[in-house]
């Protein structure tokens, strides 16, 4: 299930980045399970992990390895996590870039790597090694759907979109891939996404510019409030656009780039709460009024992972007396009487009580709707912020209670 | 449903205290939905309250009454919370107090009142108005089991339990009844909870008695991390025992009525939990070798709050990977290297990884138990920790999509 029809994917080539989907056999259903992107030389790289304490072998790999901020690949399996493996998790981890390296003639500490699925078993390194050869072998600059499909887990369909853009003069691409459905949240907000530009970007600037970036997209959901040992996004920049390379996320020339890229991982970001696992409706949990925008965020998310507002929502019941209450225990200092919560255009809540001539039937028009916009605010100041989520179904259950069976 | 069969109700009168259920009409299943206890004269109280900064009317009445530490009489209603109900609702709050102190005799400030259902409706003040008569006539000091039902709303059983103890030299009772079910999360736990005892307590005893109890017991268990705007916990003293009053909570011969108290409501929060919304599990969250117990509270509340755990819990799938994870994005500084864990009695992790010789049916069959219990040791240092949760299902979502339809 999925809120809204998936996008079609119709993404160009990316110069600088060539890449090739495979099934190794990690996966039992026989299905593309291993992703394998190369570099040009001299492409930049940046990457943003989980907060989480418990990391992934492979996290760990990049973590160390990005120090550099150049990168020549990067391999990417699905259908197991490589996390909570201890010291073997690693060496597999190192054998896989180790095997990638050695194929396409590049330092191995140059190679990326990313795993997602089950936590705690090891990885059967032995079925991607065997792949390699094949992989390298087909590299190409095509069939973007087919390297989103291969990141899968339990997502229903895959995740990549693409943005032009002007940079100082010439014409740039970024195209990017992503994968989650759940254990979505902050921060990082989706197990794995990938953005690859043609633009010339100095380490330094991709790595300011992406944590700009994620800030307003992927660290603005969340499904199920669980954070996962293996969330990563990275970006890479080839620079064969031409550009005279940015070298600060602070030029007022990043602009174009800054706005493609967030517009870019927001679209991105919003498929992945679509596809949440067992979603049937999208949920915009809008803040304002807000002292800052921390406080903004920290009501948005309180209302965003309450299961109880989620149920009503999968319902379509404008239980608002729940959507009051989140507010209320978000952490926030505040007054009942100044806030007032839209449904839609509909005016629900209004001084902290039923707002004046409000009728159910409006109510329940706005919540029958597969998207949901819950507007609050908090009359207490002028910052805001906007939090995406899903509602909490039977299938989310079905699909958390039967996902290793 | 509930996780194990509900305890019989047997509860002998608490002398001091006289009490009547009715069915006003506020609830449309024509069950009871009012309920009054009187007091003795002389009667001490005190009380905890959500920490939500939405509170019902009730909650504001309660608040305010308390100061004096004396209370003769409470009266509740299930059906309508009176919450976000704005100053009317405060009328509606106050007039049923007025009309229960007009028809017992005693000044309306030292009636309480707590209401307990949907919010943001405004109460139908008329119907236990109208009921309040034939209540005060049939005050009575026994039937706690009806008194537990009238306060009922998505609870499947009555809560009711009681302990004796001796103070000072005298044999002492107390009674307690609660409601839950959903909503639920410190601080506080439960929607409704009153305890009644017939101990001479001083009001400043009292107060610091049920702080330390709760904390122990309602404030150690969460359904679904929502936090009510109605949950309140009461205690009443009403001295009759006849013995030397308790001056102080530090006092060394408060001991066996702590101890009581602690018990009765660590059975009462566990009866809750029980009849979790939904639940089909109970899930004891254990959390051990943390450097203190805020930071043991810190890891064992996220595990029982993680959707992911919960629902794994319902589908008997021993994923431990989901327990380390949120053992991992719990917020307390910790080396996986040093995380054991336990399902019951069988290791699962050891030193952040997989048990060695784990093998998956011995974690598959303490899963399929009624009562799941999982042992985290941080290995950090000696404080501890435990809370009580039930697991996710269909049903959770079933009641909580449908509550108001």
């Amino acid at each position: 299930m999925a809120v809204g029809a998936p996008p079609s994917i119709d993404i160009p080539p990316v110069p600088g980045f060539r890449f090739a989907a495979t099934a190794s056999g990690i996966k039992a259903s026989g299905t593309d399970d291993l992703l394998l992107f190369a570099m040009t030389p001299g492409c930049h790289a940046a990457g943003v992990f989980t907060r989480n304490q418990i990391v992934a072998a492979p996290v760990v790999l990049c973590r160390e390895r990005l120090a550099g901020g150049v990168a020549r690949a990067l391999v990417v399996n699905s259908g197991n996590a490589n996390a909570a493996n201890g010291p073997e998790g690693l060496l597999d981890a190192r054998a896989m870039t180790s095997r990638v390296g050695a194929l396409l003639g590049v330092p191995e500490h140059l190679v990326l790597a990313a795993s997602t699925g089950v936590i705690g078993q090891r990885l059967p390194v032995d079925r991607p090694l065997k792949a390699m050869d094949r992989l390298v072998a087909s590299l190409a600059g095509e069939n973007w759907e087919r390297a989103a499909r291969a990141i899968m887990t339990t997502d229903t369909f895959p995740k990549a979109a693409s943005r032009g853009f002007r940079l100082r003069g010439r014409e740039c691409l970024m195209a990017g891939i992503a994968k989650g459905a759940g254990m979505i949240h902050p921060d990082m907000a989706t197990l794995l996404a990938f953005f690859f530009t043609d633009a010339a970007v100095s380490a330094a600037a991709l790595n300011g510019i992406l944590h700009q970036v994620m800030a307003g997209s992927f660290n603005a959901i969340t499904i199920d409030g669980d954070t996962s040992t293996n969330d990563t996004a990275l970006v890479f920049a080839s620079g064969l656009a031409g550009n005279v390379p940015l070298t600060s996320a602070d030029e007022p020339e990043a602009g174009p780039l800054i706005a493609a890229f967030s517009d870019l991982a927001a679209e991105l970001a919003e498929m992945i709460v679509r596809d949440g696992e067992g979603a049937t409706k999208l949920i915009r949990v809008m803040v304002e009024g807000a002292r800052d925008e921390a406080e903004a965020n920290q009501v948005a998310m309180a209302v965003a992972k309450s299961p109880l507002v989620k149920t009503a929502c999968f319902g379509q019941d404008p239980n608002w007396g729940r959507i009051l209450a989140a507010v209320g225990y978000a952490g926030v200092p505040l007054d009942p009487a100044t806030v007032s919560i839209h449904l839609g255009d509909v005016p629900i809540v209004v001084g902290g009580v039923r707002a004046p001539g409000y009728r159910e039937e409006r109510g329940e028009e706005v919540m029958s709707r597969e998207e949901i916009p819950i507007r609050i605010d908090l009359g207490l100041g002028q910052s805001r912020r906007t939090v995406l989520t899903c509602d909490f179904s039977h299938d989310y259950v079905s699909i958390n209670a039967d996902y290793r069976t």
